[in-house]
Order: C-alpha cells, then sequence, then structure tokens
C-alpha cells in the first residue's frame, strides 16, 4: 500500500477527496433516531461553510449554487458530528432536525420501498410529516 | 411540476436513475444497529443481482467490474430491505452482516471524525473489529 494510501485511510489528517465536478457526497442522518434523511453533495465552499457555520449547506447540482438547507422550508440542519469513509471521498453527518427534511413532505427522503416479490414496484413505507405546499409552494 | 417528476417522486414505479457513467450511489445500513457502514456503486447489472439474489453486489469504479461484497473477505451483506430516495437515484441496503465491513478492519468505513475544533484533523471513533490482514493479506 502507498505511503499515501495509508495516510488517507489510517491517518489523522481530514483531506477531503472532491470528485471531477468538485463535489463530495455527503449523507444527513439524525443524529437521534439515526434514520437516513437524504443525500446531497458538497463542494468545498460548502463543507467550509458548514463546518465555520454548524448549519448544513450543499451545493445545488440543478441550481450551481451554494443551498443552505431549509432556507425556504425553514427545515435547517444543525451539524453535530461529521463522520468521513476510509478513502475520504464520503461524509456522514449527524444533524439535529425539527421537521420533515425531504422536500415531498416526509421525515426521510427515503419514504418508499423495493417491493421484493414484485422489483419493479414501490411500496410506501412512511407518513408525510408536513405540509409540503405550506413551505415550498405549489 | 411535470407529470413524469410527480410520477418520480409520488408513484409506485421503481424506476431508478443512473448517472451518467451508469451507476447509483447505494448506501450499505446495518439493519439492525442502524450505523451506516458503507457508500458504494451500482450498475444496472449490480442492482439486479442484488434484488435477484438477495446479496449485496455493487460495481467497481477502480477494477470496473461487479463487485459481490465480502468475495474476498467473507463479509457478504444479506440485504433485508431496498429503499429509494424522492427523486430514485440514491437507495440504502438494509442489510445484516457478521464482522467488520470495512476493508481497514472496523464494521463501518466511517470510523473517523472531523474534529470540530480543528477541521483539519479526524479523531478515531472506532476500534477495529476484525484483522484486515487475515482477511485479504497485506
Amino acid at each position: 500500500m502507498s505511503a499515501d494510501k495509508k495516510e488517507i485511510e489510517s491517518g489523522t489528517n481530514f483531506t477531503p477527496k472532491f470528485d471531477d465536478n468538485g463535489l463530495i457526497t455527503a449523507i444527513a442522518q439524525d443524529v437521534n433516531t439515526t434514520e437516513v434523511l437524504m443525500v446531497a453533495y458538497m463542494n468545498k465552499e460548502a463543507l467550509d461553510t458548514t463546518i465555520r457555520t454548524g448549519i448544513a449547506t450543499y451545493y445545488s447540482r440543478s441550481r450551481k449554487k451554494l443551498w443552505k438547507k431549509g432556507e425556504q422550508s425553514g427545515h435547517i440542519q444543525k451539524v453535530r458530528q461529521i463522520l468521513v469513509d476510509c478513502d475520504q471521498d464520503c461524509l456522514i453527518l449527524k444533524v439535529s432536525v425539527d421537521a420533515g427534511q425531504c422536500h415531498v413532505g416526509y421525515q426521510s427522503c427515503f419514504y418508499r420501498a423495493v417491493k421484493i416479490e414484485n422489483s419493479e414496484k414501490l411500496e410506501f413505507i412512511a407518513e408525510k410529516t408536513y405540509d409540503p405546499e405550506s413551505a415550498y409552494g405549489d
């Protein structure tokens, strides 16, 4: 194993690896319930902002700009801990949240499961926790 | 909102969205402890294989081939449930596992946290759960 690889995997320097688009994958996980809430992406500025402010800030690939989660809905994420994986190309943000985190109205974006007996179909496994129209408009 | 977008976000058809490289992000989460174990990628064949066999199979971006997790170490992942997010471009696999899932020797790949007071440094938050050299060789 190269010294670089060993340092990345077993060292104590935080050297996040951004992909060819300058992004790193970030998983938001509820620090209390441990439910995975959403997956989004950060560029270096978003990550620096998140660490500095303690409020989760991502990079919106569709809008091509920084995106403070909750800036429109009010459902911000207070960051309690940031974990990084072995090869430092993925982050987990352990966050404190209030109401639903998904723009469709659910607490988590992962509100549907693949039906094992019919893998082309999904089944809903969650109830909506807020009204997205009142938070985002139509 | 377009009818297509509404169907993707609120419908019951499973239409996973693969990226420009033909891949979808997959998070493996321990179904018992709820710990996030690792993040990997699947192409359509890997996803179909996972659904058909019930054993997590990913696509290795470095080796450019299907990768049955645990094929070398023996630490396979039995898939209990597959969740998909709102825009169907990310999956969670709820899995049953035995020993450590990370090739560095930890139960999870996320064994280090960013030090809040010094964001360029990491601290280890986990103990190794197996000896990676005996599982993978040097």
